[in-house]
């Protein structure tokens, strides 16, 4: 599957670096929230277009602002 | 149709008080992103679940950082 944009790719690196951080499994961060770990890893790589839900369950699973991962994925994207 | 969360709510107000102090009107801010006015209604009054892809667009026409936009959801949501 195609990354959707600079945008997704971005916000997907952001949330696997904070993934790392956490030291969580993808596949824990999925179940956590009810997502399938594919989804999550899909999202993670630019391929998916998450919803406002899934990005605020994302962001409270990992213990940051919604839109603090943003601005995660924001930062990497000018930097 | 009803709220999808107060999250959801928060995030639609702040759009709607972006888009008055802009003095754009909904008809064209969703016009100038290609979604129809009767979805972007229904994202302010925090019945629809954006995506990603969409939040990004409202906040690039508004003139403002996704992150920016989504951290004046949550103020509102604290506040």
């Amino acid at each position: 599957m195609e990354q959707r944009s600079e945008a997704h790719a971005a916000l997907g690196r952001a949330i696997r670096e904070l993934r790392a951080e956490r030291a969580v499994s993808q596949e824990e961060l999925a179940s956590s929230i009810g997502m399938h770990r594919t989804y999550l890893g899909g999202i993670e790589r630019g391929e998916r277009n998450p919803s406002f839900t899934n990005i605020t369950r994302i962001a409270a699973s990992l213990d940051i602002q919604p839109s603090d991962l943003l601005a995660r994925g924001e930062k990497l994207l000018s930097g």
